[in-house]
C-alpha cells in the first residue's frame, strides 16, 4: 500500500493508473478490458448512484430493468445506432458447454447448442427498450414514459483504462417517450441540467453545458446535450450526455400513438446516461501526488480516527474517547471510521487514508487526552491543527462544507486559467501544446473543418456551449464566417 | 388493465402469469426467457434490495463489482461447479458485427472477430471472484473478506416463468473468505439467518431454515443452508441459499494464506444469494383472486387516495383535502400516491390498485368533505370503514402494522395446516396428491431413497430443518433406520 505514487508532473497517466489501484478503487481483471471495482471504489460509486437516483425520481422518473441481450434483428433495426456500435459488440452465439473429448477435465463450446439468432450484449439499450415500448403505447394517455435503468453494458474497446474506458462498465440509462417534439427536447435538456447539477454539487466538478456537433453526436441522435469537464492535465472529459432522438427509434420499431387530435403519430424519444467513467473524472479533478482527494459529499466516510498510543492502557483510554466522539459525529450525520487495528502503525494508517482521500483525519494521543484536544488534519490542504474537544463537532461540520466549496472553487479556477480564447490557428496549436485546456475559437460550422482540425491537432470540438451569447467572427482554421465560438480540447 | 384474473382455484399457474402481467410487475421480452421488469415491479424489488443491503452492511459486508464474463479456463477450474452450470451457459464467441454482404442493411457476425478464448456469461461468480481473491490474500491479516455484489446473471433455462425462472435474473451474491473452517461455517449460517429474518419481517413470509441434502446442494458446496417457503398451491419454493464452500475454490484457484502460526493453508469460503425469484415468492404467498396483496413493508406506496367527484369545483375541494392528508402522511413516514387523473373513473382506479396490491385506499367524496371523514379500504381483507378526519393518521399507521402482522400470521397458519407428519409411503403419496404442502417424514439418509421418492412422486427433500430436535424412526420409503424427520414437498 505505502509506496509513493508517481508524481503527476512526471507522468500523469501513470499517476492515474497507480492511484486507482493503490487507493483500492479498482483493478484489472482476468477478462480483457474488464475491471473489478473494489469495495472502497464501489462505495464512492454507490454515493453517486444514490444522489443521481434521488434526482431522477424527483424529476418524475422510475426505474425498471430490461434484458442484457439484444437479438441481432432488433439491434440492426435503427441503422445509425447499429452502425455506431456494430464494431464493438460482444456476441453470444451458443448456450451450452460440453466436456472436451480431446482434453479430459476441460470444456468446450457445444457445437450443437448454436443459437438460431445471435444475441448482442447491450452496448446501450435503445433497441430492446423501444421494441418493448411498442407494446406499452397506444395513445397520448400512455405518454410520457419516464424510465431509467441501472445496468452493465459492454463495448468491446481495444484500448482500455480503469474507469475511463472499459469493455464492461456500469451506468444508468434513461429512456423516455413523449407525445411532442418540444417535450422530448425539454426532457433531454432537463436531464443534462440534472447531470450538471450533480457534477457541480456532489463531485465539486465544474462543467460546461453544451451541445455536440453532428459528428460527435450519439449514433441515432438528432441532438446530443453534454456536460464537459476539464481534467488537471488539461484534457477534457465528457462526463454525461443526454440525447434528443427525434422519431428515429419510433420509426425503426414502429411505435405510433394516437395524439389528442385523434391522429396517429410516431413517438418522440430521449436517452441519457452517465457511467462509472465519472469515477475517473472525480479522480482527475481533485487528486494530488499523495493520492485521492474526495469531495465530502461523495466520501464513503468523512472522518477517520487514528489512535496514537504506546501502551494497552493508553489505547483503552483512547478507545473510550474515540467512542464518545463517534457517537457525537454520527448524531450530526457525519460518517466516521475508527481504525484501531493493532497490526499497523499510525504512520502507515496516515498514509493509507491520505492515499484514499478521506476528507478529515482525527488523531488522538495521550497528550490530547490530557489536554482535552484532538489533532485534526485536512486532506485537501494537508494542514493540521489542534482543536479543543468541545469545538470539534462544529469545526468538523464547518470544514466539510468549506472543503466541498474549496474543491469546487479550485477546479473552477483551474478551468478558468485553462480556457483560452484564440483567433489564429498558430495560436490554437501553440496553446493546445503548451498551455493545454479548453480553447474557445470560432468555427465555420462544417464537418470538413472540424475533421481537419482534429487530424492536424488531435483536438475535437467538445461542445457548443449553451447560455453563451452568440458573437460572430471568423473560423480559426478556414477564415470563413462563424456564428459563434465553440470549445475545442484534446479529450479522454 | 381491468379484466378479471383467472381464479386461483381454477388454474393457479395461469392466475400467477396473468397477475404478474396485469399488475404491471413484469412481462416477457423479445429475448427468449428474459423478462422486462416494469416500474411497479421494480419498485418492489428496490424495496427488497434496500432492506437486504442494509442488513448485509450491518453484518459487516461491503459491496463491490466483478466482471460479467468468466473466461472458459477459469470457469472450468472448479470441476463440480463447472459441471453444474456448463449445460446452461450463454457463451460469447465473437466481438464484432459487420455488414452482411448478402443482405443489404443487415448485419452478421464478423468471422474474423473470433475470441481466442470464449467468455461465459456468469451463471454465478465464484470462479471470477476467487481468481481475483488470489491477488488480495497473503496472510490471515487480509481475512476475512466480506463482499457482496448486486448483479445480473444468466442461466440458459429451457422452461422459464416470470420471476420464478428466467434466463437472465437479478440477484445479490455474497462471496466471503475466511481463515478457519468454523468462521466460514458460521458466516454461511449467519447469512441464512439474515435471509430468514428478511423473509419474515419484510416479506411477511414464514420460512423453514434448513440444510440441503447432498444431491440438492449447490454445485461446489460442502454444505448448503437454505430457507424454504410454502406457496398457496402447496408447493415449496427455495427462497434463498447460503453455501459453505470449504476449500474447494481456494484449491481450484490456488488461494493460500499464512495463518497465525506462520503456516500456509487454503482459504475457506462461503457464497450466498437471493434473487428476483423472491418476487414470485412474495406474490404466491399473499395474493388473491383480485390481484396482488403486498405487505406494507415492501409496498412502493402504502396508501392511494382516490377522489370521487361530479364537478370541477368538487374536485378542487377534494384536491385541497387530499393535499393536507398527504402532507400529514408523509410527515409520519407513510408513502402515498394521489390519483386524480381525470381520464379514469373511480371504479377503474379502485380495480387497478386492488390488482396492484396497494395496502390502503382512501376515497374522498363530497359527503366526506361535509362530514369530515374519509372512506378507508383495506386490501388484504377487502373491508371498508368510514374514519373521522382527526383519527385517520393513527388509524392508517396502526393498520399498516396490523396488516403486516396479519399477512404473516395468515401465512404461518397456512403453512401449519399444510405441514403433515406421515409415517407410511401410502400416506405420503396421498397427502402429496390431495392435501399438498410440506410432508415431514423419516428418511434413511441415502441418495438412493431420495432419488426413488423423487422418481415416484416428484417430491424432493426441501431441507433438513435446523433447530428441530432429532428423533429417530424408520424411513417412510425403505423402512431403514432414520435419525430424524426431513421436509419433503413438490417445489418450484
Amino acid at each position: 500500500m505505502s509506496k509513493n505514487l508517481t508524481s503527476r508532473s512526471v507522468d500523469y497517466s501513470k499517476w492515474y493508473n497507480e492511484l486507482v489501484v493503490k487507493a483500492d478503487l479498482a483493478e484489472n481483471s482476468a477478462v480483457r478490458g474488464c475491471m473489478v471495482i473494489k469495495p472502497y471504489g464501489f462505495a464512492i460509486w454507490e454515493k453517486m448512484q444514490a444522489e443521481l437516483d434521488r434526482m431522477f425520481k424527483e424529476t418524475g422518473h422510475q426505474n425498471a430493468y430490461f434484458p442484457l441481450f439484444v437479438p441481432r434483428s432488433l439491434f440492426e433495426a435503427e441503422e445509425k445506432n447499429a452502425e455506431g456500435f456494430a464494431k464493438e459488440c460482444a456476441i453470444v452465439t451458443h448456450y451450452r458447454l460440453q466436456n472436451d473429448p480431446d482434453n479430459a477435465g476441460k470444456l468446450r463450446v457445444d457445437p450443437e447448442a448454436k443459437l438460431e439468432e445471435e444475441l448482442v450484449i447491450r452496448p446501450t439499450s435503445e433497441a430492446i427498450i423501444w421494441n418493448t415500448y411498442k407494446g406499452w403505447i397506444q395513445s397520448y394517455r400512455d405518454l410520457p414514459i419516464l424510465i431509467n435503468q441501472w445496468a452493465n453494458v459492454v463495448r468491446w474497446e481495444m484500448r482500455t483504462r480503469l474507469f475511463l474506458r472499459t469493455a464492461e462498465f456500469l451506468w444508468q440509462e434513461g429512456h423516455t417517450a413523449h407525445a411532442t417534439k418540444e417535450e422530448a427536447m425539454q426532457e433531454a435538456e432537463l436531464m443534462n441540467n440534472v447531470y450538471a447539477e450533480f457534477a457541480e454539487k456532489f463531485m465539486a466538478m465544474p462543467v460546461i453545458k453544451g451541445i455536440k456537433t453532428e459528428s460527435e453526436r450519439f449514433a441515432g441522435a438528432e441532438e446530443t446535450f453534454c456536460i464537459e469537464a476539464l481534467m488537471q492535465d488539461g484534457k477534457a472529459l465528457q462526463a454525461g450526455t443526454s440525447h434528443f432522438l427525434g422519431q428515429n427509434f419510433a420509426k425503426a420499431f414502429d411505435v405510433k400513438f394516437m395524439n389528442k387530435e385523434g391522429k396517429q403519430d410516431y413517438v418522440w424519444a430521449t436517452s441519457w446516461g452517465v457511467s462509472t467513467r465519472l469515477m475517473g473524472a472525480l479522480i482527475m479533478t481533485h487528486s494530488d501526488d499523495k493520492g485521492l482527494v474526495l469531495p465530502p459529499n461523495l466520501a464513503p466516510y468523512h472522518v477517520v480516527i487514528v489512535p496514537i498510543y504506546k501502551s494497552d492502557e493508553q489505547l483503552d483510554e483512547i478507545n473510550a474517547a474515540a467512542e464518545d466522539l463517534m457517537i457525537e459525529l454520527k448524531a450530526n450525520n457525519i460518517s466516521v471510521k475508527y481504525d484501531n487495528r493493532t497490526t499497523h502503525r499510525p504512520g502507515a494508517k496516515f498514509a493509507q487514508y491520505e492515499l484514499q482521500g478521506v476528507p478529515l483525519r482525527v488523531a488522538i494521543g495521550p497528550k490530547d487526552l490530557e489536554n482535552g484536544t484532538f489533532e485534526l488534519a485536512r486532506r485537501d490542504t494537508l494542514t493540521k491543527e489542534i482543536i479543543e474537544k468541545d469545538k470539534i463537532i462544529s469545526k468538523i461540520s464547518d470544514l466539510l462544507t468549506e472543503m466541498q466549496d474549496a474543491l469546487f472553487q479550485r477546479a473552477v479556477e483551474f478551468r478558468e486559467t485553462h480556457t483560452t480564447e484564440v483567433d489564429t490557428f498558430d495560436e490554437f496549436k501553440k496553446v493546445l501544446e503548451e498551455k493545454t485546456g479548453f480553447i474557445s475559437a470560432h468555427w465555420d460550422g462544417t464537418a470538413e473543418t472540424e475533421d481537419k482540425i482534429k487530424e492536424l491537432t488531435k483536438a475535437t470540438i467538445r461542445c457548443i456551449p449553451i447560455y453563451e451569447s452568440e458573437k460572430a467572427g471568423e473560423c480559426v482554421y478556414s477564415g470563413n464566417p462563424s456564428k459563434r465560438r465553440v470549445l475545442f480540447a484534446k479529450a479522454y
